[in-house]
C-alpha cells in the first residue's frame, strides 16, 4: 500500500529470512503497526483471526506458513498436518486451497532437506505473481475508467464494498488496483467506500488505504449505495471476490449481492476483479455449492473504535437478549456481473468466457 | 410498547396536563427513561434530536408541540412561528406537515382563549388515532402472515428494516403491528431485524421492543438480507414509511430500497405499512421529488455502545481524514412494492388503488 510516499507489502519476506513480516490489519485504522509471523501456527492463528484477510492475501499466507512449517520439519506428516491446519482457517476464498496446494505440489517430489527452501521460493513466487497479476487488472480496469472519463467528461465515480484493495492482497489490490492506475495516469476518480458491516473493512481499511494514497473518497453506510445509484452518483462499481465458480457466479463479502442488484436497477457497470487463482471451477454453480462462513455472534454485537481520548474502545450496540446472526459472504449471480476484470483482460460471468481465457485452470480441476 | 407485561406509550399527556412524556430513545437499548417535554422548542429539540422518531410519533410530538405553543401564546403570530418551527425539525415524514396542518385548521376559527385546549384535545384525537389505526394495519397485515403459516406449516420468518415497531408511533407500530397481532393470536413468528446504519435504529430499537414483548427474532448487518432471501430463509418483508408519494413510491430509511430488489430478485414479498397520514398525494413522482434528509457526519463516523465496564461510551470507527455521507432515507420505486398495508386493508401500490382507498386523502391535496 502506499504511505507517506511509500510503498509497503501486506506481507514480506526480508532477504533470507524464515519468516514473514505482516501489517496487523486488527489494528487499523487507528494505529499502523506489524507483526512478524515466525511458524506455521502462527501463519494460521493470523489468517483466522483476521491479521490478515482478503483472498490473495490469505492465499500467500498461508503459503509462507507451509513453507515455514516444511523449515521445522520437513516430513510428509508435517506437511500434511501444517495442510490440514492452514487450510481449516477460513473456509471461503478458493486462494487459500490454491496456494497450498501449489506448495504442496512444488515440494512432492523433493528430498526433505530441500523442501523448506524450494517452498519458501515458491511462496515468494506466489507473492511477485499476484503483484503482476493486481498491476495487470490495474490496467485492464484502467481501460474501463478512462471511457467513462471521456464519455462524461469529468471525475469519474466508483463505488466498491469491503477491502480488495493492497491490503487484501500483497500489494496494489484487486478491484482498487484500477484506482491506482488511475490515479498514475492522472484520471480524476472519486470512490464511494460502502462501511461493510460487521468488521467494517470498508471504513478500516479501504478508507485507511485511500486516505494514505491521498485518494478521493466519501465513506458511506452499506444502506446507502442504492440511493446514490438511482440518483446518477455512480459510474461503475468494482469489488473483489473470494471464489467465483465456473458459471461465474461470485462469492464475496455479506452484501455485495445487494449492490449488484442496485447496479443492475440502475444501469450501473458492475466488475469484479480477481486474480485466476480465485476461480474455482470445480464448482459448477456459485449460488448453490460455495460454502458460506458463519462468523462469530461479537463481530455483529460489539464495535471497536477510538474514544474521544484517543484509547481504543469496544462498545456493545445490540441489546442483551437479541440473537444475530452473522454471515461473512454472500453470491452474486453471474447474471448480475458485468464483466470479470482479470489479468488477462475483461471477460463475461460466463462458463464458456472464463474457460476460454484460463483454459489451464479448468484442465487442471476436470 | 410491551415492557414486563405492561404497555408503555411512547408519547402520552398525563390526564389534564400541559405537557407530554415521552421514551427518550436515544438511551435505549441500555437505558430505560422518560422525558416531560413541556414547551414547543422542546418538542422541536427532541424530534430534531430524535428523542424521538419515526412518522407517526413525529407527527403527534409536533401536535402536542403545537398544542403548547398555544398554551404559551394562542396568537395568529406565535401560531405562524411555532409551526414554522416545528415543520422545520425533519423534512422526509409528511405525518409532521400533516398533524401541524390539522391543529392549525382546527384552532383557525377559535378564539384565543379556546385555542390550546382545542389544539390539545385534538392532538390527543391524533395520538388515539395512530393508536387505532395501527390496530387495523395489525389487524391486515396478520391475515397476511396466518396465509404464510397455513401455506408453510411452520413458523414465518420476516424481515424487517430500522424501526417502525411501538417506538416509531404512539403504540403498536405500523410494520411491526401485524407482528404483535400474530403474537397475539398465537401465530409462531421469528423477525430478522437489519441493524440499520449508521443510527442502528433497528439493533437498538427494533431489538429492544422485540426483547421486551418476547418476540422471537435475529438482529443482522444490513448487509445479510440478501443472503438470505436468496436461500428462503425470509417468507415476508414489512417496512414502515415516511412518505408515500401519488403513485404509491414509498420513502423509508435508507436501505430499504436495497432489500426490496433483493425480495423483487428473490420473489419475497414485499409490504409497506402506512397509516393514511404518511400518504402524499401531492407528490406525484415519489423517487424524483420527494426530499431526502442528509444528516450529521458523526453518526456516520462514530459509534455508541456500552463498554464491558457499563458506562456508555462514544468512539469513532473512520479514520481521519475519511469524509462520509449520510442521507437519511431512499426511496423504494413502487413496482418493487407488493401491496401496502393500511388501516383500509392491503392495496396495490399505484395511484388508482391508493385513490380509491383515500379519496378524502386526494380531494384535499387537489
Amino acid at each position: 500500500m502506499r504511505l507517506n510516499g511509500q510503498t509497503i507489502r501486506s506481507i514480506r519476506r526480508p532477504p533470507g529470512a524464515r519468516h514473514v513480516t505482516i501489517i496487523d490489519q486488527t489494528r487499523l485504522p487507528f494505529a499502523f503497526g506489524t507483526a512478524d509471523l515466525t511458524d506455521a501456527n502462527a501463519a494460521a492463528r493470523a489468517i483466522r483471526d483476521m491479521l490478515v484477510r482478503g483472498a490473495p492475501l490469505i492465499g500467500t499466507t498461508a503459503a509462507y506458513g507451509l513453507a515455514m512449517a516444511l523449515d521445522a520439519d520437513p516430513s510428509d506428516s508435517a506437511l500434511a498436518d501444517a495442510r490440514a491446519l492452514l487450510a481449516a482457517t477460513r473456509p471461503t476464498a478458493i486462494n487459500l486451497a490454491w496456494a497450498l496446494d501449489r506448495i504442496v505440489a512444488t515440494v512432492a517430489g523433493l528430498p526433505p532437506a530441500e523442501r523448506a527452501g524450494a517452498a519458501f521460493a515458491e511462496a515468494d513466487a506466489i507473492a511477485e505473481e499476484d503483484v503482476a497479476i493486481n498491476a495487470a487488472i490495474g490496467r485492464h480496469g484502467l481501460a474501463l475508467i478512462e471511457r467513462l472519463h471521456r464519455r462524461h467528461g469529468r471525475l469519474v465515480n466508483i463505488l466498491t464494498h469491503c477491502n480488495a484493495g493492497a491490503l487484501a492482497a500483497v500489494d496494489l489490490g484487486t478491484a482498487l488496483a484500477p484506482v491506482y492506475a488511475a490515479q498514475d495516469a492522472g484520471i480524476p476518480v472519486h470512490v464511494f467506500v460502502d462501511e461493510t458491516r460487521p468488521r467494517n473493512q470498508g471504513a478500516s481499511l479501504t478508507a485507511f488505504e485511500l486516505v494514505s494514497a491521498g485518494i478521493p473518497h466519501t465513506v458511506i453506510p452499506d444502506n446507502t449505495g442504492g440511493h446514490l445509484m438511482q440518483h446518477g452518483m455512480v459510474d461503475l462499481c468494482i469489488v473483489g471476490t473470494d471464489r467465483v465458480a465456473a458459471n461465474g457466479d461470485v462469492a464475496n463479502k455479506i452484501g455485495t449481492y445487494l449492490k449488484a442488484l442496485a447496479a443492475r436497477d440502475n444501469r450501473v457497470p458492475f466488475y469484479v476483479a480477481l486474480p485466476s487463482p480465485t476461480l474455482d471451477p470445480a464448482i459448477a454453480d456459485g449460488v448453490r455449492d460455495i460454502p458460506i462462513e458463519q462468523r462469530g455472534a461479537a463481530e455483529v454485537t460489539h464495535m471497536t473504535g477510538r474514544t474521544a481520548y484517543g484509547r481504543i474502545e469496544t462498545v456493545r450496540i445490540v441489546p442483551d437478549g437479541s440473537p444475530v446472526a452473522n454471515y461473512g459472504f454472500d453470491v452474486t449471480p453471474a447474471r448480475l456481473v458485468t464483466g470479470l476484470i482479470t489479468e488477462r483482460g475483461v471477460i463475461a460471468a460466463n462458463r464458456m468466457a472464463i474457460a476460454a481465457a484460463f483454459p489451464d485452470r479448468f484442465v487442471r480441476a476436470a
